[in-house]
């Protein structure tokens, strides 16, 4: 009989829910995505599983036409088949290695992952647990709360952040941006940015969105130099009083 | 010398984090806003003094005109006057008590929570801890994502859903909903639905809107005289199949 646990760890080991580690230390195993020899995150669940005493097993990721990016024509269904070729590795392991099996999310399983998605393909009994977010620990890290009071506040991606703007939206956060697409914007914006957040080369900046661009670019480079790798998120809102 | 640590403490005891339980156990004190004798965030609030062996002053919350709700008219005036007579409740009991002050914020302080711009007015230093919010939550109790792959989500309130919806969204994270705004939409949409989370009385509906009205209005009664209370959340998406 085989159970899961999808289990969000947040950003760095210290925002780890009571809850979080008693379901990681109660499985016989933890099944990691393995994304190649540097992978960052799998680093960081190794750190984890050896801490509590839970054995991680990596599992090779399938590989995945990362080129249309998100949005991207076919990308609905070279999503589709990705989560299809996930839920064959880990369905086979699964079945040599019946028991208490936990996945590790990055964050929140809430906010674009894919990894309910692969799970629920595998036909056995699982259950969640939340994680704090990059975006909450982006606001936290800046001290804002993502809206004003009683408004709404947009989650989107870098792909989708011009077209937002366009249907009107004027304060969002973006995920998912590789390539800083705040900077195509028209219009006055403040921007609350950071890259890399609960790792040690965190970098935050945040300001006017024309007077930071500059700022932001170098401190994206300082995180990647410090890390080995760089994440970025930011919440964006229309300077509303100019 | 007076310094401040705002903390998420998620929606129950198990969804501390580590770094939170670590920032609560260092404060020479935790103030907690008193709504009234029944207030059972308070009681939470307590519970998790107790058990990490800190004092908890709670301080009479402000009276605040409750009657012009969400986005009123006179609503931004009201919630600066109130924010005001918390700042100035807290600032004199820092005055007469300086030291390491905690402030517990139920869920994460980046979603519809005062505490962050209150603590802002005092002056003093302060940092921000995430924690787990509601909406993470409901996430993970009903399994899914908050959105479509690659796609955003709107957080906003029940207030609000009617325009949000007029204005073309069709996936959404609804929170001070005390009402159920939903069944005044028209159109097909799936609900998943929450209230109380993480306490004895939670409840869960999923399932077509329109089918699970009842059930949804029910369980937020069985909620209510299991707690003495309830707050609900839900995500809302248009049903595209139809
Ligand atoms: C695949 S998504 C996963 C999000 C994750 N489930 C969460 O709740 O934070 C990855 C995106 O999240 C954001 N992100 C995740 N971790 C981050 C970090 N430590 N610092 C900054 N951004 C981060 C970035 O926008 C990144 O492109
Ligand atoms: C003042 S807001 C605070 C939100 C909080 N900061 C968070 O991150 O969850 C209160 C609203 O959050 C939602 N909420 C908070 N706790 C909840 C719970 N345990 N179950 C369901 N909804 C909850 C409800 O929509 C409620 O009206």
């Amino acid at each position: 009989m085989t159970t899961v646990r999808i289990v969000g760890i947040g950003c760095h080991p210290g925002q780890l829910t009571l809850e979080a580690r008693e379901a990681i230390a109660g499985c016989d195993y933890v099944i990691a995505a393995d994304k190649g020899p540097d992978d960052p995150l799998l680093a960081l669940r190794r750190g984890i599983c050896a801490d509590l005493g839970v054995e991680l097993v990596a599992v090779q990721d399938p590989p995945r036409d990362r080129d249309p990016g998100l949005g991207g024509a076919d990308y609905d269904g070279a999503v589709l088949d990705w989560h299809d070729a996930r839920a064959a590795a880990y369905g086979s392991l699964l079945d040599r290695r019946p028991g208490r099996v936990g996945f590790l999310v990055w964050g929140d399983p809430a906010f674009y992952d894919s990894t309910i998605r692969v799970v629920d393909r595998l036909g056995v009994p699982y259950d969640v647990l939340p994680g704090v977010s990059a975006l909450s620990l982006l606001a936290a890290r800046h001290r804002v709360v993502l809206h004003e009071v009683g408004r709404p506040v947009l989650v989107t991606t870098g792909r989708r952040l011009a077209d937002e703007v366009a249907a009107g939206h004027d304060n969002l956060v973006v995920m998912l941006d590789g390539r800083l697409q705040a900077t195509l914007l028209d219009g006055d914006w403040d921007i609350w940015w950071a890259a890399n957040l609960g790792s040690p080369g965190q970098e935050l900046v945040a300001g006017r969105l024309a007077d930071v661009v500059d700022a932001i670019r170098a401190a994206r480079e300082r995180a990647r130099d410090a890390d080995g790798w760089v994440m970025d998120t930011y919440l964006l809102r229309r300077n509303s009083q100019s």
